[in-house]
């Protein structure tokens, strides 16, 4: 029995997450350009929230392949990670319908923060399948520098929020680009 | 024709349930950490309910593992887990709006005793699609007898509500863990 | 190219079909059970339209492994299967926010009906990809048959909801019954 | 490691996207004749959509078999489809609350218009997989000119849509026929 099973099911739940979120992008009441342009900011959170979905998707796609045995552990990381990614489209519509404020992105922030720790959890599941020494073992623990890196970067978005809004939402942003280079060193090396 | 296609559908309507399950949950319609605040018991609940969902959704992967035929029994057995898993989100709704009062959580507590009553009667086809003596029937019939004492709690935890709501709460919490114990010791046993 | 991606999208649609009809069923307002009451008919055709589709699927699951190639007509008919099995949620939200009117019955009747007409053009075009004389082919010809009598009811059900609801939903879950009993025939054949 | 798993994320996302434009059908409030009739052109919408985004899936479902690698500039371009497609619930909804009016049409063209676009940078992608002179590169070729003309055309319906409704309305039901033809031309080839 190998791990094809958890791919399924975390493809159909990532699936559902990354597509319900524009449930929450409300059509405009009337069909003025000053309602349309409202829709602005809750389109562009959409987009970010979209793309760091996409981007865990993706990473996700590498780490079950990596995978080595459906064991509980790897089953409760999983769904841990499922978990937090659930909460995405709550703080997206949060931040959407109230943006500008620092609480509702400091949310954000957290979430985007337990994703990340939890994928570094799950990271840290799979180079344990492997025995010393192996590449992808290496190649993990590298991950799990890496995503704990991400997960204190996220968390310095919290009280960043605080100071100005505009500095969180940079890091919202800088983030995925950053967490996006990585892969492509892995595809290199290959 | 194997049992990989109930496999996918299932795994697909409980993606959707464990997934929509965030969309009862409502963004604060402020940006005060008094409204965020309100939110908590409902992101509790909501916990509670995806762990619930995700440990159905493992005993889901063994036991479609074991069963021998997509019979008739089989298909419908499994449609009745699904439905009765289907209006988890509903509950879960229901206790997040009005949490404290007896009435919602005796309706969580009944629709988890439907859900495990529809599980219990899904292992026992699978129980039946194995010959006298073998060892996934011996295995099943355990299934069967843990299954029936879990649905005889959650019915418990009905009048119970009405004592005192943490009570029913607390066996909420603790079959979850209960039930992930002997999963574990199945593992062992291979 | 086999027809797996097809099974495999229409599993997705029809999973999140059978399973967004649950968003529909909102939670009570309050926890009295006077509220909890006025749920119980929204309750009863939520259980009904699930049957129904999980009985669609079924047949669907039969239906596309006897197909042999994944041809214009065969995806075309396929999309019109999952079009009107995608209106089952509204008029299930129909009927159930004004139970009891013969307007929102005679809808539901009318989708059933456009369900069951193009399940039958589908399986009319997996008929006609197999040669005369095959023993698919002589069986699909009895399920159009059969498929082209239960079009019939459902659309008697159209006038006789304004004669009496009662009659209706008679046929909604005599229906059902009937169409699962020839299915179970045809798994005495093999 | 294959595109296979690219596949079945892509299918779970359209066919949540394909499902969840019914739930902003909204039940009628009453049960007149009235009522149901004011749902006769969202419910035209809503076809349209289901219709537009099911040639995109099967025309996905052909793009992504003659794609070699699961590389990340298809994994991008894929997710681009997506995201577009994505926003279809959300302007099918703006269209048939305010139809008639030219700026959701209009919105609607612009959101066609991005599907089609990143479609065709998809099929971009895939044709520079392939070497020169090879036969699927020669055919996504024309894909790619076919798909710019139709980018053209639903930019086209954006300011047509000021001058007269139907004009853009005429265009989005024209453009999935055409569409439709070449695929069948595809098959011929074969």
């Amino acid at each position: 029995m190998g791990t094809g099973r958890i791919e399924a099911f975390s493809d159909g739940v990532i699936a559902v997450i990354i597509t319900i979120m524009v449930l929450d992008l409300k059509a405009p009441s009337d069909a003025s350009w000053t309602t349309l342009l409202q829709t602005g900011p809750g389109l562009a959170i959409y987009l970010l929230s979209f793309v760091v979905v996409g981007i865990f998707w993706m990473n996700h796609h590498h780490a079950l392949h990596a995978a080595r045995a459906p064991e509980p552990p790897l089953m409760w990381s999983n769904l841990a990670v499922l978990f937090a990614l659930s909460l995405i489209p709550f703080v997206t519509a949060y931040v959407a319908s109230a943006h500008g404020s620092p609480l509702p992105v400091a949310c954000y922030a957290v979430t985007l923060a337990l994703s990340s720790l939890s994928f570094t959890l799950l990271n840290g599941v799979i180079a344990a399948q492997h025995p010393a020494g192996d590449i992808v073992r290496v190649q993990y623990r590298r991950f799990i520098w890496k995503g704990t890196v991400v997960v204190g970067c996220y968390l310095l978005a919290v009280p960043l929020a605080y100071v100005n809004v505009a500095i969180a939402y940079t890091i919202f942003v800088v983030i995925p680009i950053l967490y996006v280079l990585p892969d492509r060193a892995t595809v290199d090396e290959r």
